[in-house]
């Protein structure tokens, strides 16, 4: 074999660095990011013909607005890199509390992904680079050494929206060899995210995986729905195409008509629990005024109930409601619900969330009818930061 | 309820284009890539403070340079974008033919992604904007109207390894309602890859829902495993995080050696056919060298063998193999592979290929020795468009 022989290693290596591709693109070959062992954080980017280089994300002290008819909103702060010989641009940060977090260059005001730094989350029509401080909270963020589950992409057929659709699936470790039967949460996004949100930028598989390795949460299924009944699946994964990602929702109805679609797909093609013991409903934002609004139409479904930086009001009376009885006779529906007891009413909000006061009137009207419920206060406001915290709280308080 | 009601639908839409969070970040309002319908396509990008601003990549006319003790290599030509009123810099293209092209901006000689622009695939540590032109041979990379299968990220334990790895696993339409058995195609990726290269950059999941739509091709289970056995999965999908991906591989025999354990997990958990007849294996460049020597290793377990720009020598005589017999005696396996008649022995490769003298060479072998295999010669070179085509093209000729 040796004629045969070519030193394909040494040429393959020879591309290093790089890309598989004969067609190479000059990227820089140090590290973007370094997490530091002192926990500060350094960013590096070459950018020789540069006037100005910044950093912006969530690590940084943000300033909070006050916007009129709005509320409150999270500005993050800006922090300028320093130009060093060879036209490289630092920044080393303060050392930084254990959290994940999303940043963006700007080079001379233009907002920048380098395209050497792989780790990105797509939230709505926004790339967002991040990274990862360990030795905290963010542990259960990062894909540590447990048994981990499986995530799927799978397509289920809706008849009250006469469309195929796509939802995410988390099955737990063991799901494939094993016989159980888990029980089921539904974890819904918000206003513009679709069935990889909750994934990608929310680490749902990380956090379950870690908490169900650490015996913190009852191994269960995770169905990832999504939420905007205009649209099949995902931007780029239906045959809409490539469309640009923007801020649509569902807020008539076809959601939670549609619900019962995707409860009986689930109940058909996973081994679960088919009783309300076994189901969890819970969202953020919109998805947290459709967990809202599934727990009242579906009575004695779901037995636990989560509210992540909920909007409760997700009807718009412009007509086209599939069901439009859904969204009636609310506080009917919340005094049956609570008379059947749910084992958990759960309800998490951030102190500067433009929600917040919706939800504090929930709140009050619950307290004054005596209806028992949990509920989770924290600093922030309406981001993902947030809504990792809601669900590893939340994920377990389930199925116990 | 009306107490309780606010307009919350109001307030979410006023974070529209933006992000989900309430931290925004201030983004692009307009198509940065839009694809006309004359098949032109045309590049936008809001820089004023720029002095040059560029596109490159593959839809331009490439130079193809020839580098000493190495082979050819296509470099992608660049077009200069010009500016507009508002700082908006714009370039179109002349009418491009169908395909799957992966493009980046160059702002005063700075590779840049833009953030607002969601499409993106990863190759090794290079993240490539990519866009599609239809009408012709990308169809088939399109998710089109048809049925779709699953797809799903599964850790399988490899006891020839001592760890836990991860694969893909696309599981055709019909699979979870159905009972019958599936054929699998082993799909491999190249050096610096992983098991997300097919779906991501190969567009494997796309091609084979199209072409079993189409009845093209048979349903099929395909299984992309992690050719580089140093590593459980793909950069930070395991414990050892996010580490910059680099072109590293497997030149060792573990692949190899530990394919065993992939195929008993395969044959365990999904409805396959246990028989060389049901069993496809192919992969490019040192998924292409795997593929081979697992045909010549695994007597009798393969009927169909698919070698896409394969690089066919990928022992390092460095020590630490786990099998080494497996890189030995390799004419004497080619011979007593070819006398079972395999169903399918295929090898394709571009005219520019840098590998595409070793290819000839396995060719001239073969030919003398009267052994039969199938031959696909395209134009290009090591490049992501050619390996998409021998899969398209391969798919069709299986389990049939």
């Amino acid at each position: 074999m040796k004629k045969l022989i070519t030193l394909i290693a040494l040429a393959l290596a020879a591309t290093a660095g790089a890309s598989a591709q004969q067609s190479l693109w000059d990227l820089q070959d140090f590290e973007t990011v370094t997490v530091n062992p002192d926990k500060t954080v350094t960013f590096k980017i070459k950018a020789p013909k540069a006037v100005k280089v910044q950093v912006t994300g969530d690590f940084l002290q943000p300033t909070v607005l006050e916007i009129p008819n709005y509320g409150k909103v999270e500005q993050p702060g800006v922090a300028e890199l320093k130009e060093t010989p060879g036209g490289i641009w630092e920044y080393t940060t303060e050392p930084l509390e254990s959290e994940l977090y999303n940043f963006r260059f700007y080079v001379d005001g233009l907002a920048f992904n380098d395209p050497s730094y792989t780790y990105v989350q797509r939230d709505i029509s926004n790339l967002m680079d991040y990274f990862i401080v360990p030795g905290g909270r963010a542990d259960n963020y990062i894909v540590q050494d447990v048994p981990h589950g499986t995530v799927s992409r799978v397509w289920y057929h809706s008849d009250v929206l006469r469309m195929d659709r796509r939802m995410a699936v988390y099955t737990p470790d063991g799901y494939e060899s094993g016989k159980t039967r888990y029980p089921v949460l539904y974890l819904l996004h918000g206003m513009g995210g679709d069935e990889e949100a909750w994934l990608c930028t929310g680490r749902a598989a990380q956090i379950l995986d870690n908490l169900i390795a650490q015996g913190k949460a009852k191994p269960m299924i995770v169905v990832m729905t999504n939420g905007n009944c205009k649209h099949q699946s995902a931007p780029g994964e239906s045959a809409e195409g490539m469309f640009k990602p923007y801020n649509s929702g569902s807020f008539d109805t076809s959601f939670e008509a549609h619900f019962k679609d995707v409860i009986a797909f689930v109940d058909k093609n996973y081994r679960t629990v088919k009783a309300a013991a076994g189901r969890a409903v819970a969202g953020l934002s919109m998805g947290g005024g459709h967990s809202f609004q599934l727990s009242l139409n579906y009575p004695k479904t779901f037995d636990y109930i989560g509210l992540f930086s909920a909007g409760l009001n997700i009807h718009r009376s412009e007509g086209g409601d599939i069901a439009p009885q859904m969204y009636e006779n609310t506080y009917e529906k919340l005094d049956a619900l609570f008379a059947n007891n749910p084992k958990l009413y759960y309800i998490a909000i951030g102190e500067t969330d433009f929600l917040y006061d919706s939800n504090a009137e929930l709140r009050k009207y619950l307290d004054g009818k005596g209806f028992k419920y949990t509920y989770l206060e924290t600093s922030g406001g309406h981001i993902w930061r947030n809504w990792r915290i809601y669900l590893e709280d939340f994920a377990q308080k389930l199925f116990k």
